[in-house]
This record gives structure tokens, sequence and C-alpha cells, in this order.
């Protein structure tokens, strides 16, 4: 090692941020395309990704919470802010001072704003059309008077099966979602999210609502990943050392060396969103050269087995790379044994990276 | 529901991280009780863990980053902070700025200590005993010279399977360090964490390092816990409503009703912290009973099956309880194939959280 580090570096490519957004409006038919930037947008950071967008024109953004607003809306003004999760008695004073426009779920919400009397704010209802999560029920939308229909800004349902192709689900909530544009005659209206967006020109209507796909995430895993990689995730090598035939490494002593090996410590682990479920299963990477895993992944801490990457690489490479473009947040979920959405929400949330935004 | 909220609860009781402190004390036989804060201290706050155990008589402290001190020195500004992921390049101003003590873990890092010339400060010397993560190793220890040698703070190790009493690991691991401390002869000594701590005198040298037990985490699994829970989770209830047999819940639509059945959706999932691997397994609690989650946890909601929960319970309850001193950090692991340690650290780091520390 030419020189002792000890933090590890998250870097993150604005550009590619910018360019997916640019293919993924170029795929939706001349669809609106807005920015779902709830959970700091999904880790990348909701200031620096609403600051970015916001100049390549994107003017409506997605919030799961209204107190997400705080951090963003100084930067767009103007911008139409949607919050998912909807307004309750704790949060309308920021509905107000934040100038916010609540996405509205059920019966009940709706009665909440009607009485809340929020002026020149035309909230969007969500409509549950199969995924049973947040939404009003075909029955419950006969029951709102024809006026009040008229005064929603959007009317939406998400998919539950986007990311699958031809899956029996898709169809199912488009036929549904078209029932329901029957009692919204003159709102615009938005079903997809970036999975549902690129499953063709009958699912983009007036709005997609890009959040994973613009993180580089591949939300259409029946085809190669379409958009760019946007995270680099690297630690610094902290030690290297000869593993003796027989020693065991890290907690509760899970690995055994069957032959002599080397292994380094890199400062990395769980305590940086780095997922536990990758002992002895996951891999890094010194320069090309795989390494993997050995033992638990501890908070702070991880062991990697460098026995067959050569003395040289070893000597040059101050880092290891969990990330980048050719070993990505999906391929890293395959391993962890979940999806990139959630490897990016934990990574991003990580307080102690050396974080570079990477622009222009 | 009498009044609707929309904002997920984090309640952190600090008297019971006092508690667990002085009960920690208690059973040390007069070793030196140290807090291991790294992490934001796991997750529950590094300020006011500090804060608070500055008061009972705490003056050790132990990070794993540099740069976890720049949130605590004003609080301590006479305490010493040990610092495990050691000193480099990159921090060694920091280290300067803040007046902190690095643990040395192998010969390169030593040299780089003594090359930096920082005056006033013994570190501490890290030995493997048989973890296999960072350290010297007996042999190294012998190339230091007898003077070198004397010039530390606090020699230390640390096991690798603390958590099972009668671990062969736990005596291989106190053999090698009662050898190594041969060649200290005047150096306070440290083996334990909060795990190693409870297996009794033999392990408790001068100084122990406590941590995930402080913030209520069984780490003597092997009997009943001894600590307080620290951590309350609730999160509101947005919608209650009827699944029609034959429906999917969720992404990927993984649950099916088989029998008529009421599901409630609530405010909280992955986004903040919540493991997407307790999808179709894990469970909440309205007021005392419990309710199944149903389908994928997704980032902002998860979907609970609240059929058999009375009527007038459902009605007086605008929240599930996610984690308290019944359903706790442990036992929440154990639903999502993890330990206590991992779910608090992602839960600690959620940002759309009202948090709130109860103390006094």
């Amino acid at each position: 090692m030419q020189e002792i580090s000890t933090i590890p570096q998250l870097n993150i490519n604005l550009n590619n941020v910018k360019d997916n957004y640019q293919f993924l409006k170029s795929i939706s038919f001349g669809a609106k395309t807005a920015a779902v930037v709830k959970d700091d947008a999904y880790g990348i950071g909701a200031r620096e990704v609403v600051k970015l967008l916001s100049k390549e024109g994107c003017d409506t953004f997605f919030i799961a919470h209204a107190t997400e607003a705080i951090d963003i809306r100084d930067i767009v003004p103007n911008a139409t802010i949607y919050v998912l999760n909807g307004i309750g008695q704790g949060t309308i004073d920021i509905f107000k001072k934040y100038n916010l426009t609540p996405v509205i779920s059920n019966p009940t919400a709706l009665k909440f704003w009607n009485d809340s009397k929020i002026p020149n704010i035309k909230p969007a209802i969500q409509i549950d059309t199969g995924l049973n999560r947040l939404g009003f029920s075909l029955q419950q939308i006969k029951d709102i008077s024809e006026e009040a229909r008229s005064n929603f800004s959007l009317v939406m349902s998400h998919l539950s099966c986007g990311d699958a192709i031809g899956h029996f689900m898709n169809t199912h909530q488009l036929e549904n979602f078209q029932k329901v544009l029957t009692y919204f005659p003159n709102i615009p209206a938005s079903l997809s999210a970036s999975d549902g967006a690129m499953l063709g020109k009958e699912f983009t209507f007036d709005m997609v609502r890009l959040g994973a796909a613009l993180y580089g995430i591949n939300t259409a895993p029946y085809r190669q990943n379409q958009v760019k990689s946007v995270v680099e995730l690297k630690a610094p090598i902290l030690q290297i050392k000869d593993l003796p035939i027989g020693e065991f490494v890290g907690y509760g002593a899970s690995y055994r060396a069957h032959s002599e090996s080397k292994i380094a410590i890199i400062s990395i682990g769980y305590g940086d969103g780095i997922f536990r479920s990758l002992s002895n299963t996951g891999r890094v990477w010194i320069g090309d050269y795989e390494a993997k895993i050995l033992g638990r992944v501890s908070m702070d801490m991880i062991t990697i087995d460098v026995t067959n990457i050569p003395e040289d690489i070893l000597i040059s490479n101050n880092y290891a790379t969990l990330l980048n473009d050719k070993y990505t947040l999906d391929n890293m979920a395959n391993d962890a044994g979940t999806i990139g959405y959630e490897i990016l929400s934990r990574i991003g949330k990580g307080q102690r990276y050396v974080k570079n935004y990477k622009q222009g």
C-alpha cells in the first residue's frame, strides 16, 4: 500500500442521472416525465437530483412524506411536489408552508383534505387497481360526486408487476385503470413508474413517474439494463495478512481456511449499508480481480480473500471496489438476496463516506 | 382512526441506556467501562449517548472512523476517544484537531503513526488473537522494540464468539491474549466488548468496551436478555380495507388472499430501515394483537393482515408498533434473518422519523 487511508468513498455520477432522464424521456411517447425523489432520491441525494433535473425541464416531483419537501422546495419554488403518503393532522402546516400537493388515497383522507380548506391546490387521487396498497377502490370512486372528481390535478395508480413484461397483472391493472379513467374524463392520468414506463405506449398515459431507473437500477430485468450506472463505491484496504490453514475468520468463526490464504481487511461494513447477508457470499474487486467476502460482514470491516490476486495489483491498489458499472446495484442485490432499490437506499444513508458528486 | 397521521415515530429511551450502563458496570468486576459509540452509537445517536454517559462517569469512547469524532468531541473535551479503524493520510488533520487516539493494528500503521510525530498521544495497539480481522500477529509483536511496546495506552484484542458461552474460540483467544500481555507488562488491557464482558471475570481485564448491550441488544443469547430495551418504533395506519378472496398484495403479487381478509397499510418501509426480508414473514402489533406482514415490504409502505383484530382495537389505534420491549430488535432480527445490531444500525439512519428521546 502506497498510502494509508481509512474512510470509504461513495462516488455519484450525476451526468448519468441526467442521461438516464433524457433516455427515459425519449421512450415515454410524449408523456410528462416526473421524478420520484422520495427517500432522499433513493439514496442518491434529493437536493442534487432535484437541482439537476429541474435544469432538464422536470417540473413535477414525488416524495413519500411531506417532511421530505423541506430539503428541496427552495430549489424548485414553482414545481408541483406530490406527497404520496398523503396529508395528516401532523403535517398540515408543512403542506401549507411548502405549498405541497397531497395524493389522496381513501375517503377518510379526502374528507380530511376537504375540511382542511387549503386553497389553490388540486390534489392527486390514487386508485388501487390491483396492488392492494394505498388507493380508492373502484366502488369508492363512484361515491365521489362528479364535481368533486373534476377537482383533482392527477388520477394515478401503481403497478405491482411492472418489472415483468407480459405478466397478467399488468393487463389486469391496465384494464382496471381504463375503467377508472371514465370517471375522470378530463384529468391527466398516470399509471407507471420507471418499470411500467418501459412496458410500452399503452402504459405511459399523460405522465410517468421516474424513480429507480433514473438512479441506474435495472427496472426491466427481462432485458439488459437500458440505463447507466450511477454509483461507485470503494473501501480502503486497512491490512493484508496471511491466513494459515485451519484458522477461522470473523464473528461466529463462520469461515475456516482450507488452504494457506492471504486476506485483506477493508474499511466498510453493515454500518455503511453493506448487507450482512453478503457474509461468506458477496464479493468485491481489486482492480479487475474478484475477491470473495470471507466470514461475516461486521459493522465497520469486511475480510476478503486476496490469495489469487497478483502482488503488484495488491500493492498498487489502496481500495477495494464494491460497486461500479460492471458490478452494479443489481448484481450486489442478487448476491445479497434483495433488490437494487434496497441496496441503494441503505448505502445512500451511510454517514461515514467521503461522498463525491461528479457533474459536468 | 381518530386522527390521520403519516410520519413514523422512533422513540429512544435514554433512561434505559443509563440503566444498562450501570448494570454492565456492576458486573464488570471493577474494570473500566468504556462506551463504543461508532456508527452513531449503533443508530441510537452518538451525541445523546456521549452526553448521557459522560454524566455517568464514562471518560473513554470508541469510534470506528476519525470523522465520527466531529459530532461528539465538544461534549467531552477531556475524554479519550479511540479510533478503531486507525489513522491514515486522509484523516491525520482530524486526529490533530480533535485530539484523537488511534488504535494501531499493523506494522505499516505503526510506522505511519511514528512518522506523523503527533505529540502527547499514546495510541492503543490491537492484537489479532484469532478473529483474523485487524491486528498484529503474535509474531509481529516481537518485532516491536521493548521501549516502543511501553508507549501504548492500551493493549486490546477482540473476541469472535463472545456471544457463545463455552465456545472453544473464547478459551483459545483468552490464552493467546494472556501470551500477548507478557510483552506489555504495564499496559492496561482490554479483550471484551459487551458480549465478552458477560462471560465472567477472566474476560474483563482492565477495560471492557460496551456497545450493543448498552443499546438493548441481547449479546448473551444463551440466556434471557439482561439489559433493557431502548427503542420503540411505530408507524401510522394510512388506510384499512377489505381484501377479497383471490386478490394479490404488493409488488410481484407475492401474497394471495385465501379467504376474505382485512388489511391495513402502514406508513413505513425499507426506506426507513425495515428489512425487505420481512416480506411475507414479519409482524407488527396493533395494541396487543399481532398482525402479519402480507406481500413485499416496499420503500414507504407495508401491508399487514388485520382480519382478526377487533374493530374497537383498530379504531382506537392510529399506529402499528414495530418494535417495543416485548418485540425487540433481537426478535425482529430473528424474523428478518439477521442480528439486532444490523436492524438498529438501519433504523437509526432513518431520516423520516419523528425521533423522540425520553430522559429523566
